[in-house]
């Protein structure tokens, strides 16, 4: 890794997020011309494939002998080697970018023996820009304004009931994975005295990574989602890293999960109380187990 | 009201919206100096009162004749009368404040008859604004950049399994009103072979004024949410009126609901299907009922 000028790789990314910007900004998506993929809630557009094609192109020539990983060109069995490797979301949110709601993003990671090393995730709508580069801290800006450094808030975490958590739907809306996700939703939700935890805030914005990089800003205290592929984490894991923030298993016990582990929970900076919170929401999901194979 | 200027007032109110919110992203909010209204997930800062005050101060030396009802400063029984009344919440939203989650606007409306005349809602932080006068249209801009007249989006509204409906958890965490949320929501995600709707996704950002925006600009298809309070919807709903999105009671049946129903359902702007649409949510309710005294 000592002759990859991680610095320059960023610079480069970010300028390619931004061309992949301008043509998701520019496309007039519509919930009539989209494809399902697994169901209706798991869709894709022709823009979320030719922005992947965009982006991978631009990374190729740029960086011939790194491997690319996207969501849309992913094929099963594919798995995340040592080598040098983009992992891209071309649309973080397709189902926002269909509907026209603004939490959208281009999201490219660089992992080196399969840790995030790289992080760029850009918002088109917003203009918002969140970056990393590991060992370099992380960093936001929003409509070309000047970058502040991350975190913004990095508070002691404290209990359940003053959390604001960031939470997902996702595409599977039946079964035991979907049972153990509205069992935490609820335990989550409901009061102390019917047994809940009474978390001040549930959010739901339908773009992981951005949602993780609000985490890791400090501006939510976790995220949680079972269900997401290595696209959606990889490059908010490095800036959420870089913040302070850490990045867990979203099953009990796994506190260095791999990059495609599939259930991820994003627990902000704190000067204090990051592990306790960790294990208190790990209780939460108890016994249950939910099981995510490889096929998107 | 041919006597009223709205499009001056409107002009004001937007000066005033904008003043409210500098002190708001100036503030330094965290949750440690918070205080609970009716519990931990129903808070209050002193940014929200000294807010209030502004406004207030602001909006009654220019109109000292107009009745002003805010969050804070409300009195148990009050009730909107025909006159002339600015109704205001000077941040919607205060959970995502003191977190720092960047979903938080002034919401500040006038109704006359009871019935919203101007509306002007403003994120300090994302710096969107979005206004309206009755009779004369609905307006975003960004960033102090050109406006935009709404809806961006205005295609036909069709089956449940398309839309991105916006719901909130709010502060009633047990009971009947809370086991109805909890009925709605699931079955809204839950697939169609287990007796759902199975829609495309739900959001949750926070902020009620914020999320009928979304809705008036045709950026999610519906907004739900019972519990929240006049001044929660009062100038969103102007907003939407004017970009041709309806507002409906949160319950089947009440076409044409008072600002003060706490129960609404806020639908874009359609070409088609607006109707059908608020058919089939209020199925979704079917025959349970929550209720809302009149105690923040």
């Amino acid at each position: 890794m000592a002759e990859l000028d991680m610095h320059d790789i960023c610079a480069f990314v970010i300028e390619v997020a931004r061309e992949a910007g301008g043509t998701i900004r520019s496309a007039k998506p519509s919930t009539s011309n989209t494809l399902s993929k697994k169901n209706t809630a798991d869709i894709v557009t022709e823009t979320d494939k030719a922005v992947e094609q965009h982006i991978h192109q631009r990374l190729q020539q740029r960086y011939p002998t790194f491997a690319f990983v996207g969501e849309e060109s992913y094929k099963i069995g594919v798995e995340v080697t040592d080598e040098p490797t983009f992992i891209v979301d071309p649309i973080d949110g397709t189902s926002n970018f269909v509907h026209g709601f603004p939490a959208v993003c281009v999201s490219i990671g660089l992992v080196v023996k399969k840790r995030p090393v790289v992080g760029v995730v850009y918002n088109p709508f917003q203009e918002d820009l969140w970056s990393a580069v590991h060992g370099q801290g992380a960093f936001y800006s929003q409509h070309d304004g000047p970058r502040k450094a991350l975190p913004i808030v990095s508070a002691p975490l404290g209990e359940l009931n003053t959390a604001c958590i960031g939470i997902e739907w996702g595409s599977d809306r039946e079964g035991p994975n979907f049972d153990l996700n509205l069992k935490v939703f609820t335990t989550l939700a409901r009061s102390r005295a019917t047994g809940g935890h009474f978390v001040n805030s549930l959010r739901c914005l339908g773009s992981a990574a951005i949602a993780i990089c609000l985490v890791a800003a400090g501006q939510q205290d976790a995220f949680w989602e079972c269900g997401c592929w290595a696209w959606d984490v990889a490059a908010a894991w490095c800036i959420l890293s870089e913040a302070n923030g850490i990045m867990v298993d979203g099953h009990p016990g796994n506190w260095n999960p791999p990059i495609d582990n599939r259930r991820y929970l994003a627990v902000r900076p704190a000067t204090d109380g990051q592990k306790e919170f960790v294990e208190k929401f790990w209780d939460v999901i108890g016994e249950d187990r939910s099981s995510y194979g490889p096929t998107p």
